[in-house]
């Protein structure tokens, strides 16, 4: 069972705190395991990528072999039934519609000084996408991760994904055929990473990382950072769906499952203003857990760390939710906009009781990609966005440098940056003369 | 004197990539101490901070003093010149003009098959701003990290400024007020990181910190990422100008030594078409490396980092520009807009001959945070972007999750997740009862 909170007890904020800080994951510390294989990349490029991909995979590789060749693919994705391809081609299109709109313009202005001013987005040249190997390999994840991309306009995208033992998910293939990658390398893992980051004789380096994977993975990210953009370190998913009583229980059971089934270290957790239904909500949970195929994760994450918590009323749901900042935020109410309003930090809301958040995770359009572990507080999902950067613009007529030349003078005197300031009065003395 | 390269010679592409490669900083590996400190902050809080800047900066506090009062403030606020709180005003009233411009706009739409879908920015509640004190104590970045953050809509905007042996700069105090910071701390280091991330007795916790900073707080900033947002962790600045023989040698040696005379690992590099003007500059700053104030520093920069690229024409220098991916770009030729098409990696272009770099580092409008280190390749310069977060929205209705939930269950039980499929199947179910 998972542990049951109400608002109106002594405990409550003990309690609620102790579920807010509860340690869901635990991160071995691979970092210097990690070090190592990248040190051995930058100095041995693929000959250090086949040797991990042997040892780690089981795999052998030569140079060749680091890529799926065009036919390679072909083969494989002609396993895909019809169902399967037709369901990924609607997904990828309604993601792309989504994503386009994301595109943001530049701007140039000319301001009363006579200043032109402005901005300019331009994508990133080369992105590479990280794909699990094995169980958690989601072609949902690819699409989620490579339109966005293409949609910025990056030239080049390479994804990792490894095979272990060569097993090969036609339906990763696929997806990323549908989303227009450009190279895809069966290799996993902070080798992975590694090859992307600082290239090898046969891979050629990217200028940012997405993606989702294992500890080596991350922390493979994290030290590659710097080097290239990555998005964000993603933790164990999580839900958080606000309900009254007008709601079908075993409804909102599948849902709450449906974060849960993910890993034993998800999070799901349900608030509601009505104790009692609250209580059949956990039964149907219970009910449901008796025939779910990943029952074991599903009932090792509820137990562990889900919670049912009964609130007064919808206004103080709301403010639990901004405490929690979850991931995602379903809003099974009567007037789900009006209490969306007053939900500040969430990654994706689903709004009212016939938008499951897997629709979220698959069709709906919005990137599943989504900050964790309270990290809506100060990030964003998975964006058009994360494949561009921003060069700002400047110029300056004669008569806006003297205008304003003579304040950045000022503070370059203020500052003792006296070449800053020099740099301005050279011109200014000879606009003067 | 600098490195003289030039494209036509058969040794630049070595010669280029080694100064591509250059490492400019040396980073002491100070993660130990700072792990330790960031520890000790969590542990015994507003103790453990005082303890440290009196170690660190001489400085004896009480959880009383960890702020400056208004009275303080107002006291310090009083010593500014006339002239130095116009200049700021000034810098402000532009530097805010601009970002205003950078809010983006809500969106949200109902597709064909009935799905609303759109998404909604809201600012991050609390930010901190990490302001180095001693020499590089500059208020221009005061106001450069605040004033988006404030225009963002941040709630609650806090200030870390060390002031070691009590040392105030009154102008960082005043560019502060000026910009609506909330509450200004007299601490720095890797406690002042650890204690806006974590929060102390009497420093709340906040959200995101940005702000550029030593060795220490730059692996604090490392370590508190993913508790708290940060900025980019910002290495030595970096100017590059793109200049034809129709300028003052004089004055782009002036620019050069606008970026040389922040810091000896600065780098400043004149790319020209033609070879002559090249060597004009590069007397220019011999002449003025003998009289300025930061000759040593300026010196020490263009002596180990300098260098001056002579090429065959100017899309050659754009490519060129391309690999550096400079922070700043000065495009000092006839036509700069056209070449600022092909600069596609940088974090600022300033246009023509009246923009020299100091515009932009004061009063252009334009951010001056901006990536360090080739980073310009996949990220942008600090925004009213980086103090908000997107949340994304969905909406089905019945006859919307009819068209698209079938898609979805197909995707959740190709990818096993059956929990995913059965919260779309039971509403199916009903809704085609």
């Amino acid at each position: 069972m998972p542990q049951f909170l109400d608002t109106t007890t002594a405990d409550f904020e003990t309690a609620f705190t102790a579920l807010l800080s509860a340690k869901r994951e635990d991160s071995p510390d691979v970092d210097a395991i990690v070090a190592d294989i990248i040190a051995d990349v930058r100095a041995r490029g693929d000959q250090a990528v086949i040797d991990l991909t042997a040892k780690f995979d089981r795999l052998e590789l030569t140079p060749e072999t680091l890529a799926f060749s065009p036919e390679e693919i072909a083969e494989h994705v002609a396993q895909v039934s019809p169902a399967d391809r037709a369901a990924l081609e609607l997904a990828a299109e309604r993601i792309r519609a989504y994503h386009v709109r994301q595109m943001p313009p530049n701007q140039t202005w000319t301001d009363p000084d006579g200043a032109t001013l402005g901005w300019r987005w331009g994508a990133v040249a080369a992105a590479g996408l990280y794909v699990p190997g094995g169980l958690a390999s989601y072609p949902s994840s690819v699409l989620m991760n490579a339109i966005p991309a293409k949609v910025a306009g990056v030239d080049r995208l390479a994804i990792a994904v490894p095979t272990p033992d060569g097993v090969v998910n036609p339906l990763v293939l696929l997806a990323a055929r549908i989303a227009g990658v450009d190279e895809i390398y069966r290799i996993g893992g902070a080798q992975a990473i590694a090859a992307l980051a600082y290239g090898t004789e046969t891979i050629p380096p990217v200028d940012k990382i997405t993606g989702p994977g294992n500890a080596f993975v991350a922390a493979a990210k994290r030290r590659v950072f710097g080097k290239v953009g990555i998005d964000m370190i993603a933790g164990p998913s999580e839900i958080l769906v606000i309900a009254d009583k007008d709601n079908d229980p075993d409804w909102i059971a599948l849902d709450l499952m449906s974060q849960a089934e993910h890993d034993a270290s998800a999070q799901s957790i349900l608030i509601t203003d009505d104790a009692a239904f609250g209580q059949a909500v956990a039964e149907a949970v219970e009910a449901r857990l008796q025939t779910l195929e990943r029952r074991e994760i599903a009932g090792a994450s509820w137990r562990d760390f889900g919670a049912v918590i009964t609130v007064r009323d919808l206004p103080e749901a709301a403010a639990l939710s901004n405490r929690i900042a979850p991931e995602h935020l379903e809003l099974c109410v009567a007037d789900p906009e009006t209490l969306a309003e007053d939900c500040r930090h969430a990654g994706a809301i689903f709004l009212g009781q016939f938008t499951p958040e897997a629709i979220g995770d698959y069709v709906g359009g919005p990137n599943h990609v989504l900050p964790t572990a309270r990290s809506a507080r100060f990030s964003s999902g998975l964006s058009v966005m994360d494949f561009l950067k921003r060069t700002t613009l400047s110029k300056m007529t004669p008569a806006a440098l003297k205008a304003i030349g003579p304040t950045a003078e000022r503070l370059a005197q203020s500052e003792s940056l006296e070449a800053h300031g020099l740099s301005v009065r050279a011109r200014l003395d000879q606009l003067n003369r």
